[in-house]
């Protein structure tokens, strides 16, 4: 069974009979089916019932509803209602618009608003290049999706996509005081969706494309990277890489191997496994192959799309051919951004001695890290529950907040190198082991170095 | 001279002889020249010098020179440094998008973002109908211009917009606990226009246009109206409309006329004038006549353009002509909308008894209030420095509110009616005076009489 986690932690509201008893007996059951109470409540006590709100975490929705069937055979227990704490969470929304001027009377508003914002006003129309310093634009940052390929859901359309992009705009606060905007655009069409950023522009000081699916997503990038002057980021690509290349410098580390000797398996090819790519060779891997679901990605195949090709083209030096478990044989790095299970534990074995295997597909990895981690020397995945979680939240809020700071108009490679390098080192030597090569989401110098790498100090 | 304002309140740091006695001779200085001192702060004090901080109002831009330059000629004051305050205020921009869910450790996120979010998006996925239940699209708005017609500047574009739509996005948070965002378009083109409105369209629960020039207003409003399944509403045209008209209801009911008899004359016939008059028709008024600048609009006139025409084809029932002197002989009611000084403030003698007169041009109104106040008996502007301010402020918080409330998926002209009766009904029948037709945007009465209207409570 999985680890439970707060994002299946439930509520159930339970009418019993007058018998503090009970409530023991409903923890205990609960506690038995594999879940745990976080808080026991009594919301009403009187001679006929006990109210009682139980608090309680579960693996995932399937173990939820084992828990509350039961509770309910608990006997004196009726369950009147469940209630699911994110759900709750997501009522109203996630994030608000605040004001950050006092408007308490006609003083204040005659400065935030007519007439004074008139002359601010005209003075931005005189000196375009003090609308950064003079307006939201300076600190704000839209995180743009067409909900085409929203976490591991696939195409579930931008209003569907909006709690996602929510929580993003909120962690852009949380770790880099960034003011986000979710903007979820109802066209799955990259003309369209090229315009339709290039219309909101003005108002924002970068961009931020989110869960776009590929090959669209590359296309949609590299038009507003040549049309607009504010930095354009898809952070499935390169926040992802960054991550990667920071976990992966470290993991070799450990293992005491070099980034520019190692041979690099990535499996997928997709949006995030083409960034990783890309940044890997930037950051001198010479030896990386990539595989897809029909075998290792080499130059010359007729049978790749213009995307694999040209994939193809600038890796697998050694020209190998066949399936990801042949492909794997004597390879020391295993990146997985592709799909659940798709590499049996087992043939880490046939890896080199001191095999990194990054096994980062969510919510469920190419292979359980429990099971590689009997064969690899280190392992890392996207989960929070295994050490060594690969999390684009160490690398987004620090990329825009020194490109804001910069008012850069452009994402460059060096850029990029130079985050993942700031991630690498906030792991210090005497903290650096197989089962921490990667800082947490929470450690506070994360965000900051990031930005100062990005900013070039 | 004109009243003094925050607007243009300036903060002067001045360097002084270390001589207490200068500080009253500058506070001396500023009031002779017609500023008001509103803060006197020493900010250091050496046997060398003072340094001072001195806030005051002033007119206008040239009055606030005058003021520098007169407290520079006395002695022993040198002006190190001049500040606006309203400059000072627009630092960083005037909002900011804040989380309303706790980040502080793992669990928090696991809720809020990955993976407990992918739960939510994939309820939503199956039930859109809840999108604005557990998203901000339930309570946020676009605030959405193309920077074409901004205030009284004229098409000063879409970044030097920003403030404006900035300022707007605060005032709907502060009189309504709405979650508004700039959009500010970088295209004036009509069908790029709406297709960006209708791209961005599903992560907000509704759309405020701003500041987009006639006639390309029209055309927007009603494409958009007619293809999203959120309200639409052009806040120059509908929200002045909805305050002229509860301006007017309480002005006539202090002249003892009804608006289905009395004469309007109505100076402007650009988005706001169009909008005005629609609803004074659907309200009951009979007799509107529209002045541009070539004359009374007259049905059958082959040199209109064709939103002219239409507006035409609905009034002036009479079929007058003539210039505005010439249409307002005999008129109850005047309503400018145009531009500074159109209106003659001895024509008003020429206007039936009792005149009403509305000078709603921005900042500078068609006839000086104070004149107008010498002929008419009802005189209300567009400015806070006399009495009877005709501002949206009173309307589009209160209208989004009700919207979003009600889920609404479009606006309805008896929605305005009951708006615009709701803000007239918030002055008592025993506060009623010539002085007093409008209550001021800081009553807590408005915005929820106004949302209760549009709720059709």
């Amino acid at each position: 069974m999985a680890a439970t986690t707060s994002s299946y932690s439930i509520t159930m509201r339970l009418h019993t009979a007058p018998d503090h008893g009970v409530v023991g007996a409903v923890a205990t059951t609960i506690a038995s089916a594999g879940g745990i109470v976080t808080a026991i409540d009594v919301a009403e006590s009187s001679h006929e019932r006990l109210v009682v709100d139980v608090t309680c975490s579960a693996s995932d929705a399937d173990h939820a509803s084992e828990l509350e069937a039961a509770v309910s055979q608990v006997s004196g227990v009726e369950v009147y209602k469940v209630s699911d704490r994110t759900f709750l969470l997501h009522i109203g929304g996630k994030i608000e618009v605040t004001s950050k001027v006092p408007l308490r009377n006609r003083d204040d508003l005659s400065m935030a608003y007519t007439p004074g914002v008139g002359r601010v006003s005209m003075a931005l129309a005189e000196n375009p290049e003090d609308i950064p310093r003079l307006t939201v634009k300076g600190n704000s940052v839209a995180v743009v999706t067409d909900g085409s390929a929203v976490l591991g859901l696939g195409n579930i359309g931008p209003g569907a996509a909006l709690p996602v992009m929510e929580g993003k705009a909120a962690l852009f606060k949380r770790f880099a005081n960034i003011d986000a905007w979710p903007i979820c655009l109802a066209s799955q069409d990259t003309d369209e969706i090229v315009r339709a950023v290039e219309m909101i522009a003005p108002g924002f000081g970068g961009i931020n494309l989110e869960d776009i699916a590929a090959p669209r997503c590359f296309e949609i990038e590299r038009r507003l990277r040549e049309s607009l002057d504010i930095p354009v980021f898809h952070d499935d690509q390169h926040g992802t890489a960054i991550v990667v290349l920071a976990a992966l410098t470290n993991a070799l580390r450990v293992v005491r191997k070099s980034l520019t000797t190692v041979r690099v398996v990535v499996s997928g090819g997709g949006a995030a496994g083409t960034a990783i790519v890309t940044l890997l060779i930037a950051a001198g891997v010479t030896d990386v192959v990539v595989v897809d679901r029909s075998g290792a990605l080499a130059a010359g195949d007729p049978a790749l799309s213009p995307a694999h090709e040209e994939l193809a083209s600038v890796t697998n030096p050694r020209g190998v051919t066949g399936d990801l478990h042949a492909v794997l044989v004597g390879a020391d790095v295993f990146i997985g951004v592709s799909a659940p299970g798709v590499l049996k534990a087992e043939w880490i074995a046939d890896m080199a001695p001191d095999a990194v295997v990054f096994a980062l597909a969510n919510p469920d990895p190419e292979v359980d890290p429990a099971e590689a981690d009997r064969y690899a020397a280190v392992v890392a995945s996207g989960r929070s529950d295994y050490p060594n979680q690969i999390n684009n939240v160490l690398a987004f809020p620090g990329v825009f907040r020194g490109l804001l700071d910069a008012r850069a108009h452009e994402v460059s490679i060096d850029m990029l190198l130079r985050a993942a390098d700031a991630i690498a080192h906030v792991v210090k030597d005497e903290e650096l082991n197989p089962n921490f090569i990667i800082p947490t989401v929470f450690h506070p110098d994360v965000p900051k170095a990031v930005a100062a790498a990005i900013r070039g100090e």
